[in-house]
């Protein structure tokens, strides 16, 4: 399981004054302390962006190059701004993402077809509602293979966002316990080992006690990785969750285990 | 899942002099840290027993009863001493445990039978070696549920054990993951909501650093946890291991989410 940092995402106080500022020092001590924690890509989520999309995401992503030559995660559904991040990333880019939504399928998936872009699927229904449960996940997820291949993209450039939704929802618990059933069954649904993201962070997005969340949030964390999740997108300063998901690493592994690879 | 304490055991000083000394005093209160971090039974692990099997057994049950109401693992090979446990447990017990060894199979089950107790079955070889993989353990899992049921032993008192092994081991991480598939087959091979137990200890068993210990132990209880596991038996003084049940309990319970009860 690749851990991926969300933290450079507009509600980050060092990315606003950065990006108001245009000062990338603050962005890029944050993009090295991600790094430094174990971040193997970084989603970059601008936020709302003004006029002029294109320098906005510009500017983000060469203030992550400077530091990193990790793979970066584009999350945002402006397509200008995609396409501007997609021009000037020198290293490996993933779209995030796209949904069902007639618009997005429109805007979004040419660009990953045309520059050549690993791009990800939510499991929302078109209206970017949240599906029932597992069952209909499983359809939605059939239905964007579908218009990934329509669109000639190759499926190995798929990876499938399950949507993990907050805890304190009514039906939370169960939502969340679907989103491991579908990680299970999707390989099976689409015959091919398709890859599958999560969002951690969403789950303990309402208000709640710091160190209940970073409970919660290690334990679901274990049970994704068993899952068989591909990639996890967290808050990589979550220290205790960052060493919950190594240890699932350590514990999952084929190879033999060694204690210091905690 | 139910959290069991499995400090009450020989390696444990307090038990050994208290065991020695006949002196409860320093049991009962490693009984009370249990019982207030949260253990909701105490398993009793008298180790090696002397000439006189019974009368070690007895002092330990009724240390653990006077401080606490809480159901009892009787966790001994010792038939001898397994029936003066019986005998004089005031709350539930339950025998820890029996397998396809013959002379455990002769001695042990009946008396389940006699005293009316829940029973673990050990998911291990006639010979008591640990199974190769999951197939195998349910292969044991039928034979130790026939057992049983030729016993005259109603299916309900069955607590199977798929027996979590070191991760040290050089297939452990293959072998507690194929315990993880066996929690989840149990009930459809069986075809009734068999319970589970595991003992968590056993995964850090081999020498290692503390830390990394407890981080192990925390990440595999939360898979345990989402199998399905009825019972964890665990060393309820790591406090970071309890928390982690605890936190699983909150994101798997159907009930509405609640900060509080993490």
């Amino acid at each position: 399981m690749l851990l991926i940092a969300d933290n450079l995402t507009v509600t980050n106080k060092a990315v606003q004054s950065g990006v108001a500022e245009k000062d990338p020092e603050l962005i890029r001590e944050l993009v090295r302390n991600c790094v430094a924690a174990g971040a193997q890509a970084i989603d970059i989520n601008p936020g709302p962006l003004g006029r002029n999309p294109e320098s906005t995401m510009t500017f983000l992503v060469d203030t992550v190059q400077a530091v990193t030559n990790l793979p970066v995660l584009i999350d945002t559904p402006n397509p200008r701004a995609i396409e501007a991040a997609l021009r000037c990333c020198k290293h490996k880019a993933i779209i995030n993402g796209f949904s069902l939504e007639p618009a997005k399928l429109e805007a979004v998936l040419p660009l990953a077809k045309e520059y050549n872009a690993d791009i990800i699927g939510y499991l929302l229904r078109p209206d970017g509602h949240v599906p029932a449960d597992a069952q209909e996940r499983l359809q939605i997820a059939f239905s964007v293979y579908e218009a990934l291949c329509t669109a000639g993209i190759d499926r190995e450039r798929l990876i499938i966002d399950p949507i993990v939704v907050p805890v304190t929802w009514h039906n939370g618990n169960f939502q969340n316990r679907e989103v491991l059933s579908v990680i299970r069954q999707l390989p099976d649904l689409l015959a091919f080992p398709v890859r599958t993201i999560a969002g951690l962070s969403n789950l303990t997005a309402a208000e709640g006690p710091r160190g209940k969340k970073l409970l919660i949030e290690s334990a679901y964390v274990c049970m994704l990785a068993e899952a068989g999740l591909s990639m996890v997108l967290m808050n990589m300063l979550h220290k205790e969750t960052v060493a919950a998901a190594k240890a699932c690493r350590s514990l999952l592994h084929s190879s033999i285990f060694a204690w210091e690879e905690i």
